[in-house]
């Protein structure tokens, strides 16, 4: 039995596959970094929630109906600040799992098992746009700061950007988040889109489905990493401490957060991608990040000869936002509003199949039936 | 591949197991049907998190705690009136979900990567407690009434029942619905459960896996049946109906709701004491649906030889509910509210395990990399 089902298939897909070995990914039939370099995030989302890029007249309707649904309906905004007060978690995952929720039961989202094709899409659509308005939202009440709506006119990233800080954001980190964010949208069946996919198997409805793949999503394994790579950049703090920092985290056989990858055994695309990303942003950050990644891959060498490890996505990841000005508790919630597309698209392939997703296990208790004494 | 992961191991673990091929499920060592006839909610949920039934200090000592973490946070209880009215999916396990996740956020529950297992008991005795409070809260105040405090001298099953009525109920409907609580606890890697131990496997907080399983449990195919099978007596309403209301459902090849399960090929143990508990209440509505029984096995074997089909738990669990006088809307959450112990004992067994759980998909889609055309 492998461990946490690795290699294990659980189902077809026409949405996107990873090669572990080749270090190349890619959704439907088109590489993800080549979509990353060329296209916007909303030709993506196009592409997985309906099956292909879209025509320019296709891309006028979208980004129409799309941005149509960013708005927070009013039940929700009206509980924000309260949902915000209350979070005591420090996670600001928990306050947009809370919202989205709400949102949904808000909405009327309507099991899958009971909605036809359609209405699927929309409610996926919905989810998608309304991710980004929530989180800023959630972010700047926690900072005491009214939420900004969200502008029809700027495209997703931009639009992303602005509800943040309040500002029209540059080209330069617009397009550097964009590339990220599209760079995100899917991967194979990692925790959060599985999460999404056993949900939905149950006939659930759409939200649910999310609310749980957010769940997912927050936990440290999977999504919680990003700000945690940039935290060790800071523990090291200067380039004479990087050795020494290295050599006893790998000697100790500590997790180094920011390296490795459940199924990458290469380089990870999306980190090559996101280091260029840097590079092109450029500063002190970006020399230190490189250094670090290049002596924890050479000391490991040395330390551990056979044991190869490269930065997963977290690591570069975090360097781009962190330029672009985000705040660190924004990271993960960055990573969510793009993984939101996958997550649905998902979501609707999922529920074209009618089989509930219900694997074994295997008991290795003491053996029943032992006799229950009487109380 | 197996469809929907059937009969793939998926994990090992100590909690439970089901044998389909012989009816019989058990709950550690113990047979779950003896445990339910034998011993309390209270003792089950002892078993399940503690790994033993407990003796009678222990079981004095339990009451008291999870007696104490019956009652809602401040923060949480005073939204539940806007929560309830934001609601407009009609599924209350919506606004459970939403009310839940606020929850965790509020109490500030903590990724179980950073806890030790004593806090981790905390949360899920905590997660436990708490269900049953909020849910009949947002019933109660979906009606426009007002909720009714939890009451630290009831066990867990007759708290439950006044907690929705305002009064204490009598023995037998206490009695019967205990069972049916107990016998609902856990039932191997059902879609909720294996839900709950997937967001576990990410390291994330407790809630966060408890409120994926709460959505999983929502979905049709799993735990909305329950109130379904009961609308399915109403629409064929009398005797005289029943033969021809099922042929032609067979050989239109339509579901009938609560009929069929995913693992077990014979009679669900869980519907066999249902049934006795029901045949005991007694009433009209047993007769017939007994009757219904009879015939759904009678006709499909005329009709698909063959082709066996059983009662599943949902069919006689809405009957002993109706018969307790428990609403149709409240069916779907009694059962949350049992199953619930069952995932956050997975939950911590999961915790244990450091491997993220992570299938395969196999891409089925046009063959990659096509070139990305300009936009």
């Amino acid at each position: 039995m492998p461990r946490g089902l690795a290699g294990v298939l659980a189902a077809e897909t026409e949405l996107s596959d990873v090669r572990g070995r080749e270090g190349f990914y890619h959704y439907r039939q088109y590489s993800a970094i080549e979509l990353a370099r060329k296209r916007t995030f909303e030709d993506v989302w196009h592409l997985m929630i309906l099956g292909e890029l879209p025509d320019p007249d296709q891309r006028v309707a979208f980004q129409q109906r799309t941005s149509a649904l960013r708005a927070i309906p009013d039940s929700v905004r009206s509980l924000l600040p309260a949902l915000a007060e209350a979070g005591a978690s420090g996670n600001p995952l928990d306050e947009v799992r809370t919202a989205l929720s709400l949102a949904g039961a808000a909405r009327g989202v309507r099991p899958l098992y009971d909605t036809g094709r359609e209405q699927r899409i929309e409610d996926a659509l919905f989810a998608s746009a309304l991710v980004p308005t929530i989180l800023t939202a959630l972010h700047r009440l926690g900072r005491g700061q009214a939420p900004i709506e969200p502008r029809d006119d700027l495209p997703h990233a931009a639009n992303y950007l602005y509800m943040l800080t309040g500002e029209e954001p540059a080209r330069a980190p617009t397009s550097a988040i964009e590339k990220y964010l599209i760079s995100t949208v899917d991967h194979g069946f990692n925790a959060s889109t599985f999460t999404a996919r056993v949900i939905a198997s149950t006939g659930a409805d759409l939200m649910a489905c999310v609310v749980g793949a957010l769940g997912a999503l927050s936990g440290p394994l999977h999504g919680g990493a990003p700000s945690r790579a940039l935290d060790t950049l800071d523990e090291i703090g200067t380039p004479d401490r990087i050795d020494p920092w290295i050599r006893q985290h790998v000697l100790s056989g500590d997790r180094i957060m920011g390296f490795g990858h459940p199924v990458y055994r290469t380089e990870d695309p999306r980190s090559r991608m996101l280091k260029g990303i840097a590079q092109d942003l450029g500063g002190d950050l970006v020399d230190f990040a490189v250094q670090v990644e290049r002596r924890v891959v050479e000391i490991l060498a040395e330390l551990k000869p056979g044991r190869e490890l490269h930065t997963n996505v977290e690591f570069f990841a975090g360097v781009v936002m962190e330029l672009c000005g985000l705040p660190r508790t924004m990271f993960t919630p960055t990573f969510a509003s793009a993984r939101v597309v996958g997550w649905t698209a998902n979501i609707l392939e999922q529920a074209e199949d009618s089989k509930i997703i219900r694997p074994s296990a295997r008991y290795v208790g003491p053996p029943p039936p032992q006799p229950v004494p009487s109380a």
